[in-house]
């Protein structure tokens, strides 16, 4: 059965450190964090779980990007051998709290628009069969204080598209 | 077979006139728009296409709403005796351009957040049986200008979580 799910932000405040302690040495126990939010299931924690599925490539195609969770795991993947390739919005790039220098320093490739409009889509895709497309943008706010939805979707109908249109991005950037 | 389309933006300039006009008065042979814009297929008139088949019910969650067209679209289908449901945020409604005002005053019910995070949804529901999401803002500067994408869905798991999610809010935001 195909994933097909669509999540909801706000996301409710939640801990992610086991899942991303335990993405990043899965031979050793986590040290039980101290933080004292709620453990559990919620929207952000499900969309980390299926970023963290990835095994052989990922393509990131985002206006905004600072969530440091989710940079960790980006970063986290590329270690693990997983292909990243990541586009993203020059005007956005440069603000604080972007995580695109560290996704940079870490050795992944990032391309970016040289246009007067925004490279404003907000979509990632694993193992070219997973998209996850919708509303918000990977920050911070955007998860724990703003209305947003994405969609997690496996139907080929609507990841195929999503491939085509990020190679399309991929290539037209291209500093060459 | 239920619609899957993936739509992606900008989109080519194209003279919607003719669709609009069809739909305003479906007897009468539109008179042909002097406009020097090209006819023919493009995202955006697919877009207000697929709006523009709503016969019994349209609910939209939108951050920004500023086309002309669509607004124009939206106000017909209201006049055409389609129930018409709108909520936006608080914030961007108050901007210059924006459609809500017409909308209001043509009579459509609209609600609002009081919250302090965004609400950033940008979807639109046909009839309970299509939903129409994605990154783009109504705007015409997302329309012509930015990289975007919106999917048009007809499968029930899709659609029916953006239906309660769309009840949740209008109940969230009522003013009463
Ligand atoms: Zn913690
Ligand atoms: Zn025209």
């Amino acid at each position: 059965r195909p994933v097909r799910e669509v999540l909801f932000f706000p996301s409710k405040p939640s801990c992610t450190e086991a899942l991303l302690a335990e993405a990043e040495s899965p031979d050793n126990t986590p040290v039980p964090c101290p933080c004292p939010l709620p453990r559990g299931d919620c929207a952000f924690s499900r969309l980390l779980r299926h970023l963290l599925s990835a095994r052989r490539s990922l393509e990131l195609c985002l206006f905004a990007f600072s969530s440091p969770q989710l940079g960790r795991a980006v970063r986290l993947l590329h270690r693990r051998g997983v292909r990243v390739r990541v586009v993203t919005d020059a005007q956005y790039m440069a603000l604080k709290g972007s995580q695109i220098g560290l996704l940079r320093h870490a050795g992944i490739q990032v391309r970016h628009d040289q246009e007067s409009g925004f490279m404003h889509h907000k979509f990632a895709i694993v193992d070219r069969k997973m998209v996850i497309t919708g509303s918000l943008n990977w920050t911070t706010e955007a998860i724990q204080n703003n209305r947003e939805n994405i969609l997690i979707m496996e139907d080929a109908e609507y990841v195929q598209p999503f491939l085509e249109e990020f190679e399309r991005i991929w290539e037209f950037y291209d500093p060459l």
